[in-house]
């Protein structure tokens, strides 16, 4: 139970790595790097996978499958893809076993080997752009506005559950237009997507912004982020929106024969959030007697827990407890009623404040006798006796007033974790003493940036699309600055 | 278009590939065996699983993860399951990539050979209950009802488009039981869910039965399973359900402390249908024009196309259209009303009988003028000229009419194709005459079975549970047999 957990001051790393195994959300396999995702961990997956995918279809995209293994040619048809991308990957070798000659198990068959190793997809742009050679033609066919929901492996040395695993989960959208202008409104538009989900959803306020050269996805023009804050004062990219350019298109030889004639290359973008959304929804809201979920995204919203002696005490309190049942269901809202006698209710109130259930309503006799309640929420820990009369009512505006509240809560840390600096000495000062984002000025170059990163383990999180920007100097070297960019220690 | 569609008489199997392709199903990758599935495709895909999940949680089920990969060992730690389950396998050996020193491309870095070699997971029952020892102690932890929606790899020789692909995707159910009673009312259940969901949705009939032990999944005590036929004659398997007894929790030590107190060894089932449900879906109803699809699964149960010149005439069309797209969809049927003019009305007809739209409306300005719409059944095609009036009520009859017509037809078909046997010769004869299921007489020994398979190549579908059974003997030895067994030759 939430007895023991760590305190997130005392070692913010050993809490987060706690919550996750204790709330059941997620453990490590016996597969290195590999993650397990326990059922009440998927199913807050599984809620942000249907909200996403219903933005997703309302935005035009349908979802399609595409193969797990990329011959491994593929990956160095884009220069700065194979360049810029990591080269951890799973590479399946063989493709058969056979019985230990030596009597026990079984081994890989040396006879089964592959002409041609295939790589686990990491991401998935090169067997997808060399399909859409053959689903291009004219531009008639465009544009194709196609998600994949997907596994993905990355052979990360040092993992962390959700964060950063060597096997996650995500979708991968990948577009193909006409016209470059299509293709960065495509890109922007799902941009807006994230952080529309992350704010109205998951109650995490994001920063929306382009990142630096250094910074940009590995065979993309331009690389959109959002970019959340964390309750230890790092930042977490939270999704990132690619505009392609022609690049893929021009690697594998994807033309269309345009309206007004001629071939032409086509313009490609490519988006993605994975289950590492997971690890930033735990982090940003979460306390050290558990988790803190955003009702929106709460597998159960609403708890009620019955306190009975008996199956005559458990009848009369069922009785009252069935009609609101049904009737937050008619409203969308699950409720669990938990009626399991294997355990006390002690023991049930401490598991759903582990597990974050954001409203647990109990009754016990004297509650049928008074015609009263008692609620708990979960974000404040408030406990009030209300009266049964209009609680569906009061439920609906209290989730929706935890939603607004977490927002608010995450909003307001952010924002007294957010410094201004205007000079090198105070920027690395800040970073140490307070942490949090840095709004700060730099001339543009990498150079300056990796300077930056080498003194201080910052980076530049995103030039900010949503904040103001005016020209000045640059903190490091003095040089003209366009204007601040979002400096942070990420995950 | 359709036109060139291979007969199914002709040549059942390119009728099958080719309209695969031409309907946007899927399509195979530059990755050998792997498919792509396309958005026609997977969105049928997508509504059977909605469905099916939406079964899996009624009947408690919640969805969990687990790894891709599986650790070579393991597969050899139940002994059944590694000497029954196939050995083609993607094998991974290494876990990075290095530029060429010869300077062209990447190679596969040697120094990054893993110690243990993994196999990408051809089903997950050893990493999932090498998993739920750890989560089971005690009788309070049981039953353990997980599902999990995945994509595996089984390295097949030779591929078909849904039916047979080294990568597919399906779900597979884990379940962990106190006792042998419950898991085998667990696997009966399940079988009883894809009975359901294929005959209510699918509109496929299907035979429940139990596997011979020369059929049983590697590691089971029992198989149930689903049996449909398909319009070649030839049957198909369409899911299954496996008791495994204490099997895997032996192999994995799995035991939990009983109510009564001391060690027992858990239960366990697990059960499971894939894309190849896709498969059954094509073959089973479509024809010479096209795929045939059942209302309930189709992704466009409706298109409406307007017929028109100018903008005015579509002006005067939408106006008459729009209420009904608004009342259908409302009645949770989505409507397609079509007016891209990049194409003709004769154009479109064509695609949308080639994708099996269940109902086709077609309006232009005449109809406008008259208050008719002319409604075309994709199953009989059967074209009718409508009022107007109570249009709506009209496309939600005929929509239950289409889906259960396809039912009968699927089920006259099976019943037209069943055939009882006594002897030996006469069975050969019907097998190689008219195919279908032949209900015969089995002595149920695996030496006959065996026999029967070379002679044949059919093979024991099931011992059917819904079709009453009576002793007699076996039609090649003449020993007794406790009832008519399922036979056919199958994809």
């Amino acid at each position: 139970m939430s007895k023991g957990l760590p305190k997130r001051q005392d070692d913010y790393s050993l809490w987060y790595n706690e919550l996750v195994k204790r709330a059941d959300l997620a453990e490590n396999s016996a597969v290195r790097g590999c993650m397990v995702i326990k059922p009440y961990g998927y199913s807050i997956w599984e809620k942000m996978q249907q909200v996403l995918d219903g933005m997703f279809k309302e935005t035009g995209h349908t979802n399609a499958y595409f193969p797990l293994f990329i011959p491994k040619s593929y990956l160095s048809k884009e220069a700065s893809h194979v360049e810029g991308f990591a080269k951890e990957c799973a590479v399946v070798t063989h493709y058969r076993l056979k019985n230990d000659p030596n009597g026990k198990g079984v081994v890989v068959d040396p006879e089964a080997k592959l002409e041609e190793e295939l790589i686990v997809r990491p991401t998935s742009e090169t067997v997808i752009w060399n399909t859409y050679k053959n689903w291009i033609q004219s531009y008639r066919d465009l544009p194709i506005l196609v998600n994949q929901w997907a596994n993905v492996v990355r052979w990360e040395m040092r993992t962390r559950l959700f964060l950063r695993t060597a096997e996650f989960l995500w979708q991968e959208g990948h577009t193909a237009h006409a016209t470059k202008v299509e293709a960065i409104q495509e890109t922007e538009q799902m941009l807006q997507v994230y952080a529309t989900f992350a704010q109205e959803y998951m109650a995490l306020p994001v920063h929306k912004g382009i990142k630096s050269a250094n910074e940009r996805f590995a065979g993309a023009e331009e690389t959109y982020c959002i970019e959340a804050l964390m309750q230890d004062g790092k930042a977490l990219q939270a999704g990132t929106s690619h505009f392609l350019g022609q690049n893929f298109a021009k690697a594998f030889d994807v033309k269309f024969a345009a309206k007004e004639g001629g071939l032409e290359y086509v313009w490609g973008t490519s988006w993605g959030v994975s289950t590492r959304l997971m690890g930033a929804l735990i982090m940003a809201h979460s306390d050290d007697e558990g988790l803190v979920l955003p009702p929106k995204l709460a597998p159960i919203p609403v708890v009620i827990v019955p306190i009975f002696k008996n199956e005559d005490q458990l009848n009369q309190i069922t009785a009252c407890v069935q009609p609101w049942v049904a009737a937050l269901k008619s409203k969308g809202i699950a409720v669990k009623f938990d009626t399991n006698d294997k355990f006390t209710p002690g023991y049930k109130f401490a598991e759903y404040e582990l597990k974050g259930v954001p409203l647990r309503i109990a009754i016990g006799p004297r509650d049928v006798e008074n015609k009263t309640v008692e609620l708990a929420r979960r974000d404040t820990k408030e406990k009030t006796s209300v009266p049964q009369e209009g609680l569906v009512e009061r439920v609906l505006g209290l989730l929706e007033e935890i939603q607004n509240s977490i927002y608010q809560k995450a909003l307001s840390y952010r924002e007294s974790q957010t410094h201004s600096v205007d000079d090198y000495v105070t920027f690395q000062k800040v970073l140490d003493e307070k942490g949090g984002f840095i709004l700060a000025h730099w001339d543009g170059t990498s150079e300056t940036e990796e300077k930056i990163k080498e003194d201080t383990k910052a980076t530049i999180r995103c030039i900010p699309l949503d904040i103001d920007r005016a020209p000045g100097v640059c903190m490091v070297t003095g040089k003209p600055s366009a204007g601040r960019v979002l400096f942070a220690r990420a995950y």
